[in-house]
């Protein structure tokens, strides 16, 4: 059945029906709005969108996958301010024809990868249009702690990175050359895996500035960079490029280290911290702050695409 | 200017230069996510999508009144839970082509609007699209009022109502038909006047429900009968229809209470309350809660539209 006939109020209520609540969620759907705990005092709100045949394709990703990085988007914001996600809100856009069961499966994805940390769909939009197109904001709470911000970081800082970086941009290479395997690949473009709770514990462990990777490693430790006027240096060596992406490289002609230092939509979390912080294992050290300003590696510009045109 | 020669960070430093702040904004636009205050220990928050073509046309408004028109769309819900807005996120898809200038402007609008009720813009997201799309989240603080959901009207309750109906739908007509006056309905579609503080005035009064005219009156009592497991008629005589607008629906061949009774976008906030409660005379009421289901005019059931298709 396509949305249209299904209609907009017809179409929520099937969607809503399949979505898990929280024990965040005071009220959820149906409502003019909903109301979900805060209980820090402050509430922490970030906005992603994709939009079809920029963000995502459809024969490329199914509905759930898309779900699911569409939440995995907003829900690493959350995560990079050293925050927990309690809540999520879609603003959906589908063409007439769209079949029902999309936006359905849609939900689900983004209703599995909320449960990840917690946090439910409490609320949304859905309107005709002629691009498919997915706003996705999440809410979080600091749980007393003071936010991490871009702008914090410090000349002797060390720079520290948890989760994966350049798996998406080598699955979304691997797939745009017309090809469907390596798997490990094409899942984490398709799933982005966010070391969600990670960024919480960056903020006791008293991170100076955190990001999340989702335009690449430079533009975003840029991002940073220029946030807190300092220079970053990346060390290329603390970059392991794994057997897989590695064989996907030579078999496409592509420098692997263009997918790990400009490939964006893994969401790991970038953070820098005092030095003489003992970091958890999965935190590796990848570089340090100076003086100055600009992201380097190895001390040397970075020659090649640095991140994501989103024009 | 176009918005891709501006660039996706050109353009958004462009546009969070010209917003205003406000004291609820802990961290405001320039981070991976917003914090904003919400002291109430609950957030409000509510999603609405603007797509062109759709619900807005940019011959017909201009980008300030899409920002006016957006914001008060999302202002409305969280009013109509008896809550303040405090802040508002947006997401923003623009053909490549756009003007730089469009997105300034329309930034100026839902800054304006926000403003109206001590909110701010506090972050959000912009990609290039096909089809201009604006996603605008709302949140709001309860003060620690309990929400007024649709779900609570009892029979026996009066149904009031706070602000305009029909400007709206008649500004539409009129502009569809390919006139641009009277300027007085014209305008009311280009740039609702929306009574926000009137929604925790009449959670303060008791309200049992509540609901703001977004898709129509007749719609939008309905969703409240259906939420509420009641029927609610309408007086018609409750709703004078002023002299332009009877005039414009007679030179247009319309019947002017389709505009009132169908009409949507004014966002009046109608709530029900219980028999004896004084209310402010801003508040008109139009009608009561019975026993029963659906919703009625002097008793009957209303021949013609009752409100806004969304596919």
């Amino acid at each position: 059945m396509s949305v249209a006939k299904a209609g907009e109020f017809g179409l929520i209520a099937r969607v809503t029906a399949r979505l898990p609540t929280s024990p965040g969620t005071l009220l959820g759907p149906g409502d003019d709005a909903a109301v979900v705990k805060a209980e820090d005092g402050r509430v922490v709100a970030s906005t992603d969108v994709l939009v079809e045949g920029r963000h995502f394709r459809r024969d490329w990703c199914t509905a759930q996958d898309v779900g699911h990085r569409a939440a995995a988007a907003n829900l690493a914001d959350i995560a990079a301010m050293g925050a927990t996600a309690t809540a999520l809100l879609v603003a959906l856009c589908v063409p007439p024809n769209l079949d029902a069961t999309w936006a359905e499966e849609l939900a689900d994805g983004l209703g599995e990868e909320a449960a990840l940390v917690g946090a439910a769909v409490v609320g949304g939009d859905m309107s005709g249009s002629p691009t498919l197109t997915i706003a996705v904001t999440a809410l979080g709470d600091l749980r007393g702690r003071a936010p991490v911000v871009r702008t914090g970081a410090r000349p002797g800082d060390v720079v520290a990175m948890c989760g994966r970086v350049g798996y998406a941009a080598a699955g979304y290479t691997v797939l745009s050359r017309g090809f469907r395997t390596p798997k490990v690949l094409v899942d984490a473009y398709r799933r982005p895996e966010v070391p969600y709770d990670a960024g919480p514990e960056a903020a006791e462990l008293g991170a100076t500035a955190m990001i999340d990777v989702s335009d690449g490693l430079l533009a975003d430790a840029g991002h940073v960079a220029r946030g807190s006027g300092v220079a970053i240096d990346l060390r290329r060596d603390a970059f392991e490029v794994p057997r897989q992406m590695r064989d996907a490289a030579y078999a496409l002609g592509v420098d692997p280290y263009t997918w790990v230092l400009a490939g964006g939509e893994d969401h790991a979390l970038v953070a820098t911290f005092p030095v003489g912080v003992a970091l958890p294992p999965r935190w590796r050290v990848v570089g340090e702050v100076r003086e100055g300003t600009g992201v380097t590696a190895d001390g040397k510009p970075f020659k090649g695409p640095t991140g994501w045109q989103h024009f």
